[in-house]
């Protein structure tokens, strides 16, 4: 045997197998910040990140089944859409343009009355997790009525998500009253998806408008006992504030705080109005914040003053909120507003970089979300999460700064690659898991129902 | 002969001949407006709009060269771009997340300094146009050195452009004093492309800190000899109307008012801050805006009062501005973010619809660049300068309302199909004037030199 062939039979002897080797021209990790490799490679096995070093090494070291070679692409975490409401996609453009009172009295509610079920669910829930797939996003947090149905067409796509059971006080098509609502949600969290590891449940009362103060301690009981997190939309409007000061009192904020609701496994959405001793608190309690910034614009709701709030050190995620009220599930386009809204607000063009922003759609997601420890970084043993954008573009050539590249001037077709737990969802820009023909076709047979709803 | 056969004769004989028949799903021709035609056909000759009428009568009045079926698309006017640096593309990037006055001096202006040559711009021009087709933008109005070097570009690749010959009085690589920078536009207006029909200059003096009030008023006189439009970058920032308080003791728009210089051949680029009476000025002399919502955010510039310039009558348009600072040269997303802001800065989410928004991206282009009778609509008569959007995807379905769609859901990654003078430039997605690998490969060798600059 000669020296070269020793080497190589060492080699070989040495050599470990992995299920794939990603190979992308460029990956940001997210964690550590600010940094952008170059010629590395990403090793996935059974689900999870093994490895991330350069390729050269990657190729002495490992023997994967698959090689993925994607040379003008940048490879990132998956991104996370931190707060959306999925099944509303069919709802998409049914009533733009109207004042946020008639959108909700005379568009939105009375088609959702008379059309929400577990079928609508169903379909709603499978046309956002195509679209968000096909934008670069693993994981979404959802807060619809049927959160079962969300949990199962997660599970049915390979789709990561944290799914709300919805709190009101109202009879809808899922439930008559508190208690049925908060049961429905426990069995949730126990039972059918309890062990499954795409499915986290959590809490998700509406606003504070629609708890009295004995069901939010109800409620704030049974999160402690199931130990599940809790969302809630807070402070998105104005009119939101006003309104519950003249009839508690208090800013929704502080009732909260109040009855104990304010503390690390809270996720306030939308938070566009926070003062400074709420962001103190926020700060001190670990309260997380889901910024939705087109929603926000849409509804003429504000521009919350996120810069303020990142020097703060509140934990910052993005959210698209639901298609009615955006009209995309798109996270890439969230972060690139998030970044041009907090330059004009805090009137400073350096304000929230395009890294700061990229962190706030991963791993700022991840962490809100209580999923930190499994997503949201390109790290070893996290679970392989990743998106692949082709920068190949005229809209993204030349480049000069890769991250500001993806959030400034990245479109959400150019993603290419999906994988979720290390499956591929999206290969090549095609969805591996969606009959989309026959998607379309059910998501336009709703249309035509919701638009026979009389207003 | 039977009836049949003598009626197809008759028929026959009757039917007019037509170069092109476009048959989109949907089209929206904005002029009347608020109008979404279904089953139309486009008809297209000699370059021009020949016809617009439901499809089954096209097919009973003409025989065309060419049938260009989209069935599940929308036609809309090209989309008019009324402001960008088009060779600046070539800077995408090269200095983001910087204070307005760093990114200028120690970014972009060395750098230009150093770089900025016939040949940069050409590759520049070029890779902006390509951009431009490809989001089915058929018209752009420019603002950079070698003018000529730009409108030669956009003849080269068939782009319909309004050429802005810039006027400053300090010495670049492209003329030496006002003098030879008025010389070198008059001449442009007089001479290679005065009769091309794809071309049209103006002066495009840089701001009002750019001139002495003589050199406003000779300005003046050579424009109005010449009969051509004047467009100038005009209250961007706050900074610089304070600056002029302090060295004129007037705001930019009262000295250009007291040189004469406000007038229906006026363009205000960004105007992101105006008085009520500057307001009610704009209106009674004709002087049209062009805003250019996303280049205001990332520069932290500001947020124009859109709706109510529009309230009061203003003529709108929409531009992207250069690259370095937006980062892309995409309408209908500056579309969308118009819409968006006009909402939270006026505080109501009616205003600025979605059909407000196109027409300022279409026709109210047009307008603002003195082209309405050329361009801007599809009216009979017109030139066939056309944008096809494909609405069969994932992020625009199902639809209820087609101009909502297009505006708040449409990623410009959708544009299929460009005509410009009736020349069909993009065709199902793919340039047909223009060799992108070579492209792309020039515009890599500008970023190193661009990178190389000392700062």
């Amino acid at each position: 045997m000669t020296g070269t062939g020793l080497r190589d039979a060492y080699t070989a002897a040495t050599m470990q197998h992995c299920d794939i080797l990603i190979a992308p021209r460029w990956c940001i990790p997210v964690e550590p910040g600010n940094t952008v490799l170059t010629d590395h490679a990403v090793i996935v096995t059974n689900g999870a990140i093994a490895d991330l070093l350069p390729r050269q090494l990657a190729d002495e070291r490992y023997q994967p089944s698959v090689v993925i070679e994607r040379p003008s692409h940048v490879l990132i975490p998956g991104l996370v859409n931190a707060h959306t409401h999925a099944a509303m996609t069919l709802l998409r453009g049914f009533a733009d343009d109207l004042p946020l009172e008639a959108w909700l009295r005379n568009g939105i509610w009375p088609a959702e009355k008379r059309w929400v079920s577990a079928e609508m669910v169903r379909d709603g829930t499978e046309l956002a997790v195509a679209e968000m797939i096909s934008a670069g996003i693993t994981c979404f947090s959802d807060q619809y009525f049927f959160p079962e149905i969300v949990a199962e067409t997660a599970v049915d796509r390979g789709m990561r998500a944290v799914v709300g059971t919805p709190v009101v006080d109202i009879p809808t098509s899922w439930a008559r009253n508190f208690d049925e609502y908060v049961q429905k949600g426990a069995d949730l969290v126990h039972d059918a998806f309890a062990e499954h590891p795409l499915i986290t449940s959590c809490f998700a009362p509406h606003s504070t408008a629609a708890l009295s103060d004995e069901a939010f301690t109800e409620l704030r009981v049974m999160a402690d006992q199931l130990d599940v997190r809790v969302q809630i939309h807070l402070h998105e409007t104005a009119a939101e504030i006003e309104a519950a000061l003249r009839t508690t009192g208090k800013r929704p904020f502080e009732r909260l705080l109040d009855l104990g609701m304010i503390n690390s496994s809270l996720l306030a959405v939308h938070a566009v109005f926070l003062t400074d001793s709420e962001i103190v608190r926020c700060v001190e309690t670990g309260v997380a914040v889901a910024h939705c910034p087109r929603s926000n614009l849409k509804l003429a709701s504000g521009i919350a003053p996120i810069a303020r709030y990142q020097a703060a050190g509140v934990k910052l995620a993005l959210g698209t909120d639901g298609a009615a009220s955006n009209n995309v599930l798109d996270v890439l386009a969230e972060m690139r507003l998030a970044a041009l809204l907090a330059k004009v607000e805090a009137d400073d063009a350096a304000a929230l970089s395009a890294f700061d922003t990229l962190r706030m759609g991963t791993l700022g997601g991840a962490e809100a979300l209580g999923l930190a420890h499994t997503i949201g970084s390109i790290e070893i043993e996290k679970s392989a999460d990743l998106a692949c954008f082709d920068l190949e573009h005229l809209n993204t050539q030349p480049i000069y700064d890769v991250t500001s590249q993806l959030v400034y001037a990245t479109n959400a077709a150019q993603a290419t690659d999906v994988w979720i737990a290390g499956r591929h969802q999206l290969e090549q820009g095609e969805l591996v898991n969606f009959d989309t023909g026959a998607l379309l076709a059910r998501s336009d047979e709703w249309r035509q129902r919701f638009a026979s709803t009389p207003s």
